[in-house]
């Protein structure tokens, strides 16, 4: 049984502290290795699910046909958003993805079962909350790697699903966007744009 | 800008590895320290959100009280779930929950916006997602502090919000049970036990 010590504790709070949501503005064409990849899907992998029953599943999508697909879709879908946030000077400004720029995207999905999974019996959701769980693991592992992601959420999941030929047994979780980066940002971009302030443990505690 | 090494990603990687879903079989009723609380919340509370929401509320339960109340819940959507898996001679065996037996219960709630929240406007379940987001920062930082964390979801949420007296502007999205254990388990409970078997990477790779 694996025992943790401080420094370890200490460098679990530098990588959730230093992971930030990655769009287009930072993002480098450097590849990533293979290995690398897999080591971070094998993360997602290793993440807790209800009654084990590790429901995720993974696109990956390098081919500039289909993201350019994916990025009318966002074009479309954020033009709506624009007129939602018209009294926000800054949201237009805003770079909301890097579909494009980035070196790979990764479609996250929730594989519905045939039978029933064990903890999932009084909460259906409970199978999607899994698949989020594996997302936030591969978002650390990337930032460990020095590898940044984005999650694009400014999409049709229909219109997604549709791109990409996926069919109504399972769900569109995310739509990520991977690649090494120019910077991590000290701190998150809407917060240094004061879009939003960060909560204190007092605000969130009930 | 923090740059990571191949030894913080092993210790990422350890620390992802050796985490495990807790039940009442390994809790201990040892004291959690309020800085350690404070740490395994402030993990949660750096976790990624969408338009920088930080949706996330919780409650922290430790009295025998609400536990009991919680439980008698548990044992009531649990007798339903034996009816479902009838079939199973293992599942009524299974110890499903740490509710009474770890030093503390955290109910974790999305808390809906009032106003429009940039990166929520195509897809509304992304707030919750970042809920999980912040469950899965807390569950590793718990492991690196060598403290178990459990994912109760055999509860009616309905049920659960009743009884800590919740308004409909929030939404359960787990309820956790945490404390020390008497140990982690080298492999998934569900896994060593047969119940489910583990997925490689060809299997979750579309």
């Amino acid at each position: 049984m694996e025992e943790f010590n401080s420094k370890d504790i200490e460098i679990l709070k530098k990588i959730i502290k230093n992971r930030r949501d990655i769009r287009g503005n930072r993002f480098l064409k450097k590849a990533i290795d293979k290995k690398i990849l897999e080591d971070i899907l094998d993360a997602a992998n290793s993440a807790p699910s209800v009654g084990f029953s590790q429901p995720w599943k993974f696109i990956i999508i390098d081919d500039e046909e289909t993201k350019n697909k994916i990025y009318k879709n966002f074009t479309k879908e954020n033009n709506k958003a624009k007129k939602i946030f018209k009294d926000k000077e800054l949201y237009p400004k805003l770079k909301l993805e890097g579909i494009k720029e980035s070196f790979l995207n990764i479609a996250v999905f929730y594989e519905k079962n045939h039978k029933d999974i064990l903890g999932q019996t009084s909460q259906k959701n409970v199978g999607e909350y899994s698949v989020v769980c594996a997302i936030q693991n591969m978002w650390l592992m990337a930032r460990a790697y020095n590898i940044g992601l984005g999650w694009v959420s400014i999409l049709k999941p229909k219109k997604v699903k549709k791109i990409l030929n996926i069919g109504k047994d399972k769900k569109l979780i995310a739509y990520l966007t991977l690649g090494y980066v120019s910077e991590f940002l000290e701190e998150p971009e809407l917060k240094k744009l004061n879009w939003e302030k960060k909560k204190e443990l007092k605000d969130i505690i009930i």
